[in-house]
């Protein structure tokens, strides 16, 4: 499928951040009821053309039926889930601080903070998530509903779905009378797309999904700008789980059955998907370790995404078997000819802490398991890991000394800390925060899932003894 | 007074850092009584030193006793506003979303957004501020506020009294029992401490007030870390102010004085002294100029902070004055064995816009003035001077459309945009935003002065699924 796609050229990288911009002033100034429209009417369209989308989706990522018609709910749940926000006044916040007659510095004058849209954003599609993080994806979303134009890089991996869910999204513009050019597309499987889009003055902030690699290369394109601007980048980490005495010997067999599956889940191709598993010492280890080989062996992954990324993977458990401090726990071995296998490793925690190439995500089925001897061990181990999107704690119900400990240091690496289940899946809600100390997030104060996603696009301005007209625009 | 300034060893930098970094977890831990507590009593500390501060400042920075008293005023104000959002709760605030039965996406787990601090915090002293932005200033209040130990590097141009503020810090966190290291210092005049202070792998976030040449040159000291951390850095602007004809009809001699004084207030070195005033052309605008230039004859401004500042104000006014758009409007010509005299020059609009090195900012008594023939031609001159702390309108109370689109403008290059008044003076409030879009600010997001400063330290975690224990923290 790569004859199809295509690079746009630098006049169409151009233009279409050009009319983003001339978008940019009535974007800006649209009311609630103007924004959320558009973001429902890009919802139903999703759901109108389900069928069509859903077989494209499938036809360029075979991440299949079930999990594409969910990622399309869940990306018509995050339009409407914005939507609601923008009505309930989300973006049109303000602060108000009455005059205080006096001297300063306790007198002062009326102040009232606001907060206005940054302008044009260059949103990065991911290739793992063709609904979720790509064209209407989140970043799309939340940039439309804080009052930014978006201009799409589509994911090469995807590159009919994207024209199509594009297609759809320029009819809904129009439906809704938004201004033309507030959602526009480039496309292209080459870097130079990427970097012209980032480098044009007109753009005012970047959303990323992606690799490390691709997402600290691009962040330097930013910062190479002659005005530098917010670069948002989510670059994924091995997230890891912390598994405590009390929680296997309850439901060591249910947690291990859980979290083979969440390995497997889409063939490890998410964010999220678990890298790491730290298990303190107990009488329940073994076992339960012996357990999860199993029950990753009885997994059977589908494809992955692209003949890259199943290259990259291949090559990383390659290595990381090959580690002289690793010992492979599952049975098989990868096989090129066949879809990837899941990975579970065993290695010595010190070894962990000594070795950065074992910390390194393999984006794919493979995790690591180490035994920590101390509750200090697995804080080390945690610590090692460092910036991180998620980390589980299983156990820490008690919350005695150790539990404690163990929770803090997974709060000091980690943007999401859950103590059931697994990391992969990511509500979206006011409270989500999908972000994490760096190399997790590029910009750890923000979240790119969740309702909070929209802040990232705005701007306070505090207005000071503001006419009547403009404080009654705010209120 | 150089004798006295010294260079703080790589040692000492790294042993003032890892003491920063021990005092961290407690810190972090740390109730609102413990730091409300500390806050207060650093205000208490700097009102009961105030005489001996007040003179060493006067005799490092020349301000004046009336200006410094007032500054230590606005210090420990500011400290005790911390004290109180703290005690309100501002740190500690959470988002709390109930768990939702069902599937994804509607179903969900239950999830808390708490916010943990980010650690150690280096903070760089103003040469303008010795109090206000200083060893105990609104960085070190925010930072200790939202639960960082902080590690100031002193201003070479006012060392005695930085060691003076320290000393009494270090007093005020043994007689609250806070964690030793909490508050930390280095000094030096060259650059390479401050180099070495935000290499620092335990440094988590920078805040920097000064030049843009030395807030730039830091950044990308910073970018080049292996983990890149934020840098808050606020490095001037050079604040526009827009006169509409209605306003200078009305109280055109009270604004020319307001604005006479507010160039020369200081001598000219707030970040927020007016640089640039546009005039909506009428028949009042001559005599409005003229009259300005009279007040501002009449004005004395004091010595500057530094011989190196005074050298850059005389080159900056030099190079000014002999361009070939500018014409000089008031009588004094700058004499270095005497103290500066306000500067005010007049531009085409037209060369204002083609010219970019007639926008750059002269720290100093010194402002420009343009006549705009058109609105049009006030927005584009807004801009082309691009992002700026500040923009004031005056004369926008009709709100009619000439008014709504230069305050549209300025809403979109400024961070805090008046209506009234002049922009020197920055009110510690909630609402209060002290930042702006590229060049003002490195993170336009963010304020350095206000409460909401608070936040740059801070950065969420999601707990999924919160065993009760950690949920009760948090209620």
């Amino acid at each position: 499928m790569q004859d199809i796609i295509r690079e746009s050229t630098a006049d169409e990288i151009d233009s279409a951040v050009a009319k983003a911009a001339a978008a940019g002033p009535a974007w800006a100034a649209s009311d609630a009821a103007a924004r959320s429209a558009l973001l429902r009417k890009l919802a139903e369209g999703l759901e109108a053309g389900r069928e069509q989308l859903v077989a494209l989706a499938n036809e360029e990522t075979v991440l299949g039926p079930v999990r594409l018609n969910g990622e399309l709910d869940r990306t018509a749940f995050q339009l409407r889930a914005f939507a609601d926000a923008v009505d309930a006044g989300d973006p049109f916040q303000a602060i108000e601080d009455a005059a205080v007659p006096g001297a300063p510095p306790a007198g002062r004058p009326h102040l009232l903070r606001v907060n206005v849209p940054l302008g044009p954003v260059a949103m990065f599609s991911a290739s793992n998530f063709p609904f979720a993080f790509s064209v209407l994806g989140g970043d799309t979303a939340s940039a439309l509903a804080a009052g930014c134009p978006v201009v799409v890089k589509a994911h090469p991996a995807h590159p009919r779905l994207s024209r199509a869910v594009y297609a759809l999204a320029l009819e809904s513009v129009q439906a809704c009378g938004a201004p033309d050019g507030v959602i526009g597309m480039v496309e292209g499987a080459t870097k130079e797309v990427g970097i012209r889009l980032v480098r044009h003055p007109a753009i005012e902030a970047v959303a990323f999904t992606g690799s490390f690699a691709g997402g600290a290369a691009l962040q330097k394109e930013v910062q190479g700008r002659d005005k530098p601007i917010p670069f948002y980048g989510e670059l994924g980490s091995i997230n890891p789980i912390v598994a405590l005495p009390a929680a296997l010997r309850e439901k060591g067999p249910e947690l291990a059955k859980t979290l083979a599956a969440s390995i497997a889940l889409g063939c490890g191709q998410f964010c999220t998907s678990p890298g790491v598993l730290i298990v303190l010492d107990s009488d329940a280890t073994d076992s339960f370790v012996r357990l999860l080989a199993e029950e990753m062996d009885a997994q059977a992954p589908h494809a992955m995404l692209s003949p890259t990324i199943r290259t990259a993977f291949d090559s990383g458990v390659a290595r990381l078997v090959s580690h002289a401090a690793a010992r492979r726990l599952t049975r098989s071995e990868q096989d090129p000819g066949r879809n990837p296998v899941p990975n579970l490793v065993e290695v010595d925690i010190a070894a962990f802490i000594a070795h950065p190439e074992l910390r390194h995500e393999i984006f794919g089925p493979s995790c690591l398991v180490m035994k920590a001897r101390t509750v200090a061990e697995a804080q080390q181990a945690l610590q090692a890991v460092g910036g991180s999107l998620t980390a589980t704690v299983w156990g820490a119900e008690s919350g005695d000394a150790d539990a404690r400990a163990i929770v803090g240091a997974a709060m000091s690496m980690a943007g999401r800390v859950l103590f059931s289940g697994v990391p992969t899946g990511v509500a979206v809600t006011r409270a989500q925060h999908h972000g994490g100390p760096w190399p997790a997030s590029t910009a750890p104060q923000t979240t790119s899932v969740g309702l909070m996603a929209m802040q990232r696009f705005l701007r306070p301005v505090a207005l000071q003894d503001a006419p009547a007209w403009l404080v009654g625009d705010y209120r």
